[in-house]
This record gives C-alpha cells, sequence and structure tokens, in this order.
C-alpha cells in the first residue's frame, strides 16, 4: 500500500486525501502549519497525522504557490519521500525555485489539479472534487520515468484524468484559458466600482456571468499572476489590443458612423470581424464532457419562484427520461416569478418540451 | 381599452404583444414585414392582424435598432397612433434618426426593454419575458407628459419595472453595463479562435462564464456597438487601458519579480489593487433582487449525473422549506457524476446544510 503525505490541508490537499482514503489503497499522512486545519482534515477522515520523520513513497505539496518551493526543497532536504510533487497554478517559476533549492530535482514532477471552488480550507474539501478534471503533469527533463508514474497513478486514484505537459505548455495554456479569464473579470468588474454614478439597476444577467470571476481571493490571484508573469503578460497585452483597436473604430462610426463612406464601412467590417471571432472562439469552449454549445439545446420553462418549483420541473424531466445537463435561473429581481432554462442534449430537447407541454408546464425550446 | 400596435413580431415585440394580452386590458395589432413572424405571433394569441389603416392609441416599433427610426416615422406620416414608443438598445442615435425625419417628435418617447434571451424570433417569446426587468424610458425634451405616461402604463402592463432617464443617461448605463460585457467576452474568446496550439482541455467553469455572452449575433451587435459607439468607445478604452497596465506590470514581475525591489514591489501593489477594486465591482453587481453576491450562499452537493438526481435533491430542499435561488451544475467532463451549488438566502444555508445531511447527502456549506 503507497504511503502519501500531503503537506497543507486545505482544499486541494484535503479534498487529495479524502479521494485517496476512498480508494482504499492508500495510507495518507497530514501535516499543516494550521493545527485546526489538520485537526479538521483529520477529524473528515482524510488521513493520519504526520510526525515529521516518517518515511514515505509520495509527498504532495499543497500550499499557496509562492511558499511551494521552499517546502517542497524542505521536505526533500530531510529525505521524507522518494517522489515530490505539487499542486501549484504555474509550474516553470516554481520549476525554477525548486531547482535553485535542490541538488537532485529527478524524484520532482510538477503538478497542477484543474479543479477548484471559489471557497477555500478543509471544511469546503471534497473527495469528488477532481473526479474526471485534468490533473496537469508537468515533468521537467530531470524527472525520472518512475517518479512521473507515481504521480500519474496518485492522478488516476482521485478520479483525475492526466494531462502530461511540458511546464511552459502547461503555463502558457493556462495563461490563456484560466489567468487570462479572471484578469478581464477583474478589469471589467474594477471598472464598475469605480462608477459611482451609474446605478447598477439596469444590468442584466450577462454582466453577472462575466463578472463572476472578479469574486475571486486578491492574495491567490496576485501569487498566481506574479508567478505566470511571462506567459500572462502577452495575452493580456494581446486582448489590451483588440480592444484598442476596436475604440479606435467605435470613435471612427461615432463622428461619422451615419454619413457612411469608405472609413466607416472598414471599421464596422472590423467590429463585425471581431464578434464573428468570438463566436468561433466560444465555440471552441467545452461546456460539458468536451462539447461545445453545438451538442446541447435550452429548454425555456417559466414558473413561479416559491419552494418545490424547480424540483417539481426537474422531476418531470426525470419523468420524461431526459437528462438535464445544466440548469439556469433568470432571475427576475423582486417579483415571484421566472424563467427556468434546462440545457439537455440537442437530440433529447424536442421530446422534453412535448413532454413539459403535456404537463402544463409554460414550456419552449429556444430557437439557436 | 387601449389600442396598441407592435410592429414587428421578433422576441420583444411578441413578448409584449402577449403579455399585454394576458392582461386583458389591451387590443393588441400585429404587423411584421415577414408573414411567417406574423402568422406565427398570431397563433400564439399574441393579437390580430394589422390592417395598415386602423388607428392605435400607441405604436410599439420592435424592429433592430438600425431600422427603428425609419419604421417609426413612416408609421408617424401615417398618422396611425397619437403616441409612438421602440425598443432600441441605445437611445440618442435612435432619437436623433427620428428627429431628422418627423416633423413632429412631442409623440414620441423612446424605450428600451432591458430582458432578452440568447435566441429571437416569435417562437421564443413568453409573456413572462419582462416580468420585474427594467424598462427604460427615455422621453426627449420635446416628449408630452402624456406619450411618457402611455409609455409608462406599457412597461407597468407587461409587468417591467419602468426606469424614466434622460437617453444619454441611458446610453452611458448600458455602454457599461450591457454592451462592455459584451465585448469584453467577444474579444477574450477571439483571442481563443487564434489559438489553434492550445488544446482546451484545460480549461474549467470560469472561461464558459466569461465567455458565454460571446455566442451573441455579430449583426445585432455591430448595429448595437455602432449606434451607441460614442459611449461605448471610452469604456472599451479605460478596459483597454487597464489591461495595458497590467500587462507592463507582469513584464517586470517576469523579467525581475523574484529578485525582489521597489519597482517590483510597487507592480505587485498594482496587480493587487486591481484584483481588489475587482472584488468591489462585483459586489455592486445585483444577482437577484437587487442583492449582490453577499445575500447568498452556496451550499454544494456531490451527486451523481444521472437522470432524477437533480430533482430529487431540489425535491429534499423543497421539503426543508429552503428556496433556491439559483443552481450551479459543475460539469465533470466524462465522468457520471458532479457537483451541484444550490444558491439560497445566506440566512438558510445552514439549515439546508443539516437537513440534506440528514437526509445523507454528500453535502457541505462553501465558506465564503
Amino acid at each position: 500500500m503507497p504511503r502519501v503525505l500531503v503537506l497543507g490541508t486545505g482544499l486541494i490537499g484535503t479534498s487529495t486525501a479524502l479521494a485517496l482514503q476512498q480508494g482504499d489503497g492508500y495510507d495518507v499522512l497530514l501535516h499543516d502549519l494550521l493545527p485546526a486545519h489538520v485537526d479538521e482534515a483529520a477529524r473528515r477522515g482524510a488521513g493520519r497525522l504526520w510526525d515529521g520523520i516518517e518515511h514515505v513513497d509520495l509527498a504532495l505539496v499543497a500550499v499557496p504557490p509562492g511558499r511551494t518551493a521552499a517546502a517542497l526543497a524542505a521536505l526533500q532536504s530531510s529525505d521524507v519521500a522518494s517522489t515530490y510533487t505539487h499542486v501549484a497554478s504555474y509550474q516553470s517559476q516554481v520549476q525554477a525555485e525548486i531547482e535553485a533549492l535542490s541538488a537532485d530535482v529527478s524524484a520532482v514532477v510538477g503538478g497542477h489539479p484543474l479543479a477548484g471552488r471559489e471557497t477555500a480550507g478543509p471544511a469546503s474539501a471534497s473527495a469528488e472534487l477532481f473526479v474526471g478534471r485534468p490533473w496537469a503533469i508537468c515533468p521537467s527533463a530531470a524527472s525520472t520515468h518512475s517518479a512521473v508514474q507515481d504521480v500519474r497513478d496518485l492522478a488516476e486514484a482521485v478520479g483525475a484524468e492526466p494531462v502530461v505537459l511540458g511546464p511552459a505548455d502547461h503555463d502558457r495554456a493556462v495563461a490563456l484559458l484560466s489567468h487570462l479569464p479572471q484578469v478581464a473579470a477583474s478589469a471589467l468588474a474594477a471598472l464598475l466600482a469605480d462608477q459611482d454614478d451609474i446605478a447598477p439597476e439596469l444590468s442584466g444577467p450577462g454582466l453577472v456571468d462575466t463578472t463572476r470571476l472578479a469574486a475571486s481571493s486578491p492574495q491567490l490571484w496576485t501569487e498566481i499572476l506574479q508567478g505566470n508573469a511571462r506567459e500572462v503578460a502577452p495575452v493580456v497585452r494581446g486582448l489590451a489590443e483588440l480592444l484598442t483597436h476596436l475604440a479606435q473604430d467605435l470613435d471612427t462610426l461615432s463622428s461619422d458612423g451615419r454619413q457612411g463612406g469608405s472609413t466607416s464601412e472598414a471599421a464596422i467590417a472590423r467590429v463585425s470581424e471581431l464578434l464573428v471571432r468570438g463566436n468561433a472562439g466560444r465555440a471552441r469552449v467545452p461546456v460539458k464532457r468536451g462539447l461545445s454549445d453545438a451538442g446541447f439545446a435550452a429548454v425555456s420553462v417559466d414558473v413561479d419562484d416559491r419552494p418545490g418549483q424547480l424540483a417539481n420541473l426537474l422531476l418531470a424531466a426525470a419523468a420524461a427520461e431526459v437528462n438535464v445537463e445544466d440548469v439556469r435561473v433568470d432571475h427576475v429581481p423582486g417579483r415571484p416569478t421566472g424563467t427556468i432554462a434546462l440545457v439537455v442534449a440537442a437530440d433529447r430537447a424536442s421530446h422534453l418540451v412535448r413532454a413539459l407541454a403535456a404537463a402544463d408546464w409554460r414550456v419552449r425550446q429556444d430557437a439557436r
């Protein structure tokens, strides 16, 4: 039975430990600088406390990214484990820091589970957190094959899908797919914060979705953006340039757009082109199970906003043997009614509409 | 019984007509250049066909914004109605166009219902579309008091909340609250479209939320951005400048961030400040009923992803007499399991956690 030390019993560390315990094939040891955290993790059944000496097969360092290298090197200097890995959101910088502190990095393999919640701490942990999610595994040139295999085994044991790629490729991908959306949401929301004279009463669900990430922890994200600055800077600049050019085109249109002319026609064409490319980019975003929006259809139902209505609706969908993949509730400020969109596989939508209509729900299928 | 002509039986026109018919106090006439649209609207009970002559109390022009002024002026030249309004997403430009075409604008009052769907056409229309949503009413200096009152009555009759403000104030508010989020989502997604070599497999729910608006119609949004270019240009430039400065700070950090020094300390402080301002802006976004995130708490439950599980969970919430305000499904690509977050009033969350745990759900309350 492999023995794993989880150093850092926050959300990620405790979730990993819980998932390993469920599988029954791992002996899990826990350690944290915060006694309250490690006690809570142990109380939840995540493992037993580490005495600071016992040797393990694999050490997983699950502390904030800025402290990862130092913590990992400290464990290594005591020769605690045969293989070392971590869960930092960026890889190249952490690897460089480890190489500066460690005499031998052949036993070190970086890792990054792409799962998380808006919340932190062992109380939010879940054995299911990683199920079906990617777990990036980022060996350096020095990593041994068996160390990589140890980390792959760990990722599979918690239900994740291992994705092996180099630290630089990882950092470039997450800069675009994770760090840039965070920055865009924060910058958009920051502009709102400055506009005291505009009442937000004219806002709608689009603003709610687009700024959701802006609620993230500034402390954690300052660390992440700093640690992956080399890859994030160019994509942030790329977004800034797209927007600068758009602002120039809009300037052209606000001064002479209604008079026509080839200058304004060219500006209109560029604005349209950006929106069309946006459609294409959105179509590449995997909404679920690797499928984009195109694989799904939304069925909309008007309901009264009171306890049980949503449950009754989903029961009706279940009775029709349709699996609801996602639910979107359109908020209706101040009124006891709303619209619920049930997202289902595209080829099940018509069947669901007929079944719900037969049961007297106010239902319609959204045209695409 | 007031008589209303709805010109343009797309999503907004047909939804307005359906809502007016429900109230039983309006006689609704319908017209559209597309016979299939007006026939479908009539078949759905939205009103009776207009003969092109019959005089009405109020004419509502619900055509794309770029054609609004011409359509409204054409009706006015035939003296069809006592009061004229429209539903354009921008106001000043449409008003200027109307003033260029019309001899007397005292009977004209602009309007803009802030409701909509990702879909279009009379088949997507709903009598409930406007319930509890704001309906901006934008009189010009020339509008008569009674014309404003007619439009206010219409907005209230369909269940909307009238918000009276000048065309310029309207355009400035929607530029920030609606047009800028659209632009940010489209630009972000456009960058993704260009990166063929990055597999989207490392992406997560944050990217899905942030790019959702990028699926919107390029044709409609080109019209809207063009029509409100004067107000959108400065906020797009403001966002571009925030991002340009951030990219510069990230450049500083990628070259000397780990060596410390006052230059990099100042850059870190500015990055952190942007994220903190993002938190503040997000807190101003009304998520539901005028409440921001702070009024709600999320209770997370791990479930198997099969028909009926979501319904059973919501039934359990209903049995506990907790009203679920929103549902978020965390997608688990390729695996038959998932996490569902039930968003409930903050003061009901602990009660719900206890009730669900007692019924053997794998539940936890997300710390904030």
